[in-house]
């Protein structure tokens, strides 16, 4: 097994990437705050360049590649987020991104790769192996594949967020006593858990999923990994992960205290609850965490600080109108 | 006439309300740069408490009223965002407040106003007169009445956000040497642009206004106050006012260079991509500043720094839906 990043690796990922990604702002809002019981600390990962936190691993990983091996590009398959994440950073470093897509996910998402040059390969979920095609693409080409999330340097980059949330509520002279978080993959959560330092500081990190779609909840009750059954769908398509990763699943195994989850009719009215109260566009997935807090907060962390993690806002507009306006 | 605020009193009304208002973060977005043709610097007043800057003059003048003055409460005229910010600074002064609005007042904005325990009378904007029923209101009650612009204490309070600005381009190490802002009375952008401190430093000041309804940019050129014809419509509810007040023009005289104007479609436009872009909610009124530095950029800001206020987020779901889902 590849070595597993620590608190060090991701401090270091963070000062690597601090140049290439947005210092993402950490709100407070008093109508939510009543509302979940708690005192929200809630982290804009959807204000992130590319509207989610994945070109911080994707600018990790892709700084990793010496200057005279980038020509062959890079290979990525993705729903749409570390799609984006690696098209802006292969951009940004002159070299060519190739994205195996579901043919389903969000036009916004096909289009954002696009926008930044990025070469699409769209496939069918349910009759094709993304993992197969990505890879006779890395042969062909010669070219680097960017997995979405069981990589340490990608784990690492995203948890220059947890470096930064720790930085930010320094300055505010507080700490965290719990965190939320969404979990597809897990990187996004274990990178941060280890930038955020929680174990050290006894801040409890908790996964945020949908409630047919808790492989993490299951997997970390069940103290081994548990897949979720095949066909099960929900409207958080950025999260939408069968089974936590094997970096990912040692990390988290250690990392984080448990799992939360919620329906897709609760993603719904965190997104209209951002909106009206936050002012702010967040995708289904990324408002899991949210919804979380307002709705399956754990009995310990009433009345305690929850940071929150708003991972994405990548949503089509006529399904933002939908949810919205209804 | 009552004493013009200065930079040195907005600089002493921004430490009088720190404490009580947020301080906004500033982004930027490669793909509107490209779009406007300049390095937008772009201030997100719609995450600010009440969804508005107008919390800002609202807490500073209510900060005046000596402590055994403030049981009869304040009165205050509004379409909605001075509404908010009224009412939200009187509660956490435990004062009462009676707010007067148009019954055709956003719903988002009326509801808001109740929420803090604000009272809500709501009058006829074609045939009652705001003012009359304020007037009649303040003197039943032996309350203060609010002015939504044309008062030193709400000018100075608004310009705490050109403060803030300030230093967070100072933190940035870079120079403004535009900023766009909206104007309907033009408490905001006088009082931004005495707290940026922009005649000292060479900053040019724009209003941003619809094209039917640019009072602020008939009145720079004329050199004098020039009123909008009467039944002049726009989508941005938050800046209709018929002219620029006395306090504000005997500032913006001084302060501002000239005026841009947008026409609705334009507005919509900004908010779409405001919305797809930045992942953020702006309000019609509030995208009028964003929307002229895309379509109507003056020469001289092509490829310089420019500061953009987005100054509300308080649009109804349904209005919402409509324009980004079109």
């Amino acid at each position: 097994m590849m070595q597993l990043p620590t608190h060090q690796t991701v401090v270091e990922a963070a000062e690597r990437v601090r140049a290439h990604v947005v210092r993402t702002p950490v709100i407070r809002n008093e109508a939510l705050d009543e509302r979940a019981g708690a005192r929200l600390f809630i982290k804009c990962e959807n204000l992130q360049t590319t509207g989610s936190f994945k070109l911080r691993g994707a600018s990790n990983r892709l700084l990793q590649i010496p200057e005279d091996e980038r020509a062959a590009g890079v290979v990525a398959f993705s729903s749409g987020n570390h799609a984006q994440g690696v098209a802006r950073a292969a951009k940004r470093l002159g070299m060519p991104a190739l994205i195996v897509m579901p043919s389903d996910a969000p036009a916004i998402k096909i289009a954002g790769v696009k926008r930044d040059g990025g070469e699409v390969r769209l496939y069918d979920r349910e009759r094709e192996s993304r993992e197969a095609i990505a890879e006779e693409e890395v042969e062909r080409r010669g070219a680097v594949l960017v997995p979405s999330f069981d990589d340490p340097y990608i784990i690492a980059g995203q948890g220059s967020a947890g470096v930064e949330f720790a930085e930010q509520m320094d300055e505010a002279g507080t700490v965290l006593d719990h965190i939320i978080c969404c979990a597809g993959g897990g990187g996004l959560i274990n990178g941060l858990a280890l930038g955020y330092d929680a174990k050290a500081k006894g801040t409890k990190v908790w996964a945020a999923e949908p409630e047919e779609h808790d492989d993490w909840r299951r997997s970390l009750k069940a103290g081994e990994v548990v897949t979720n059954a095949p066909g099960t769908r929900s409207i958080c398509d950025a999260i939408l992960t069968p089974a936590p990763g094997k970096l990912t699943w040692a990390l988290g195994r250690e990392q984080l205290t448990g799992g939360l989850a919620v329906s897709d009719a609760e993603i719904r009215q965190a997104m209209q609850l951002a909106f009206s109260e936050l002012k702010l566009v967040v995708e289904p997935g990324g408002a899991a965490a949210l919804a979380c807090a307002l709705f399956d907060l754990p009995d310990e962390a009433r009345g305690k600080n929850v940071g929150v993690i708003l991972s994405g806002g990548n949503v089509d507009p006529a399904q933002f109108a939908e949810i919205i306006g209804a």
